[in-house]
């Protein structure tokens, strides 16, 4: 293996201990020397491949992040035929919610960043960078929807497509606290979109 | 001052020490020293009013959702002549939001909770605890507004409950994490009741 990739997979390794131990019991508490030990490493060599904690913390944040939009991509991918918008936006919606152990750990890692976040102005940064760029996309869909006429042509795309990242957070977070089940929060996203789109319509995306 | 009543008064200065540590930093790093060293007692004294972290941790939870519910009932009692159902949701909903600094300590509380309460049943059990009674009451609101003929009959009021609670806790997150303003987040909770409602109805109660 080449030295740079070998590099960027040890780092890959040990971002994976950390979520373990975000997925587990919360970031909070953890230190370098836990993350090593999660990881069988030793504590210099983890230094070797981070100079501290933000930098560790960025970059396994990075890395979920990148295995998200990939995991989601490929939801999108696997819809049949010429997906509609609505179906496209209920791919991406279910694909944040925690509805298996992927998604979940995920989620979970997320819940642990969110927490150090609200308190760190360089991870708060990191963590709602990626906010915009999900936002354009989804009112890019609902603009698109509105042209096909599947959706009604006075609906505020850019705030309608905030509420549905907004809404999806609140249902994870509900979700983690055992409130509703992964199912029961599919079904609100649902009731949502059908409000949204109006109608049983894009029901033949459902599962 | 009755001994019961100082005891209680002690417990709750010890809480709002607790607070101000979860409000600026989280609570997973704070030991029971420094709550100790927050409130500016030993952690003898303090010992004597908590046995230890997790009955302090519940007790401050419980005074702090009692403190956001009489805020909330204050909110309701303040709007004007009979407030309709829509007036008492939009009262109680962005009452949950961190607007002012009152409120926004609370969310930050909260936001602590959640990230221990995910990795903690006995926490988890009391985080969620309000949840069923709230959802109620919500969906309370929403079926005298269908009967006053305010919310198209058809309308899935215990779910469309629920799913105003996940839209206020996703705003609130995103307030913490700078991704939109206190005001911001009114609106996308107004254009959010706007569609449920329809049209512009209840614009009386803005602000």
């Amino acid at each position: 293996m080449p030295k740079k990739v070998d590099h960027e997979a040890r780092r890959e390794e040990i971002s994976e201990a950390l979520w373990r131990i975000a997925s587990t019991r919360g970031l909070e508490g953890a230190s370098l020397r836990d993350v090593a030990a999660e990881a069988g490493i030793s504590l210099g060599r983890l230094q070797h491949y981070f100079r501290g904690k933000d930098e560790m913390l960025l970059f396994a944040l990075r890395y979920i992040n990148r295995l998200a939009d990939q995991r989601i991509r490929e939801r999108i991918e696997a819809l049949p035929g010429e997906p509609s918008p609505r179906a496209v936006l209920r791919a991406c919606l279910s694909g944040m919610l925690p509805l298996d152990d992927k998604s979940r750990i995920g989620v979970l890692v997320g819940a642990a960043y969110f927490a150090r976040a609200i308190h760190d102005e360089g991870l708060r940064a990191e963590a709602k960078e990626g906010i915009p760029k999900l936002r354009a996309f989804f009112a890019d869909q609902l603009r698109a929807a509105a042209e096909r006429g599947e959706l009604a042509p006075d609906r505020a795309t850019d705030d309608e497509a905030m509420l549905l990242i907004s809404l999806v957070d609140g249902l994870s977070a509900y979700v983690l606290l055992d409130v509703h089940t992964p199912e029961q929060a599919v079904r609100l996203l649902d009731l949502h979109l059908g409000n949204l789109f109006g109608g049983g319509e894009g029901a033949e995306v459902a599962g």
